[in-house]
């Protein structure tokens, strides 16, 4: 059937970023990134009741155990506990913003909380780890750490948070629709691919 | 770079084999499915030279073992070692036909005996169960097993095989270049898209 939405999940300095600014400016659609995803979220101000309406969505533990959790001792709040009660908000962000209409959505494991919408395409974007090693020095420049860390803590990161939450192994093709290597294809090439798909054509 | 021979991996029953054809048939290149591949091995007729200039391709054991162990115990030829033994000499064929110029190949773990050569396009085509069970019954009629029992069993088959031969997790996308599911995409799209990067559109 036809997408109107797409979601990019993409391994970091992979260029998955890019793409899915690309994809929404050539479609003329919004574009959602994990920090506009978390400012949302954050804008909603853990009202209650959109937490009690959302908390179902979350694919960990119940939302209720952790906020009284964080209530009864504030330290719990800097550990697991808050990034569940965040990702459980999240979930609703992203679920609403679906319902809004056609957009790109960039990382926040969207692909497993879009999974049952048959018009959104999953698409992931990787690349091999000398790609990804020279874009972080580009993009974000030098740190102490050497980009081969940087690249192993957020990998590990992220394949830890994403097992987490969707139980899912991550980086399996069969997790998406579509996954493209930027550092064999290109991005500009990821990019045509994915807005020609999302076009139909 | 260019890319001038692509292997095609595929799950059972998702239309990798098809889309195969269709992608040689576009490009007018010779195409090379599992069985042929096997052919050309038993064609060559295990010559003990071939064996000998080859044999280091295996990833597994040293074919020499095998060898002698299938001479000393003909019953163990039934079992893995004729596997590895022919898995050897399929790799030094699939080397060898790579060497003859634009091809495409399907199966048989091209995508990691061909890995090392940058001209080659490694694509994973996969399709959820229900596609492929309504395929296979399709292209293959049905037989006293389940659709989905057919596909378990070939599924773990090739699984297995794949990380015994290459040390890789069948279905990872970092093994290819390029993932695709024709059950989302439908087959046509995804020899489109393929022939379109051959072409290197």
């Amino acid at each position: 059937m036809e997408k109107k939405i797409i979601t990019i999940s993409r391994e970091f300095g992979s260029g998955g970023r890019t793409i899915g600014h690309q994809v929404a400016e050539a479609l003329g659609i919004p574009f959602y990134d994990k920090e506009l995803v978390e400012q949302v979220a954050l804008e909603s101000g853990f009202a209650p009741k959109f937490v009690e309406e959302h908390g179902e969505h979350s694919p960990g533990k119940s939302i209720f155990s952790y906020a009284f959790a964080s209530h009864g001792t504030p330290g719990v709040m800097d550990g697991l506990s808050t990034a569940d009660f965040l990702w459980n908000i999240q979930c609703g962000v992203i679920l609403q913003l679906a319902e809004k209409g056609p957009c790109v959505i960039v990382g926040r494991n969207a692909d497993y909380i879009l999974k049952d919408r048959p018009d959104v395409l999953h698409a992931f974007i990787y690349a091999d780890k000398e790609f990804r090693a020279d874009r972080i020095v580009r993009l974000y420049g030098e740190s102490e750490k050497s980009p081969q860390t940087r690249l192993n803590e957020k990998d590990k990161r992220r394949k830890a948070n994403y097992q987490h939450y969707t139980g899912r192994v991550w980086g399996e093709a069969r997790n998406y629709d579509i996954s493209l290597s930027t550092s064999v294809l290109g991005i500009e090439k990821c990019t045509e691919i994915l807005v020609d798909l999302m076009r139909g054509k």
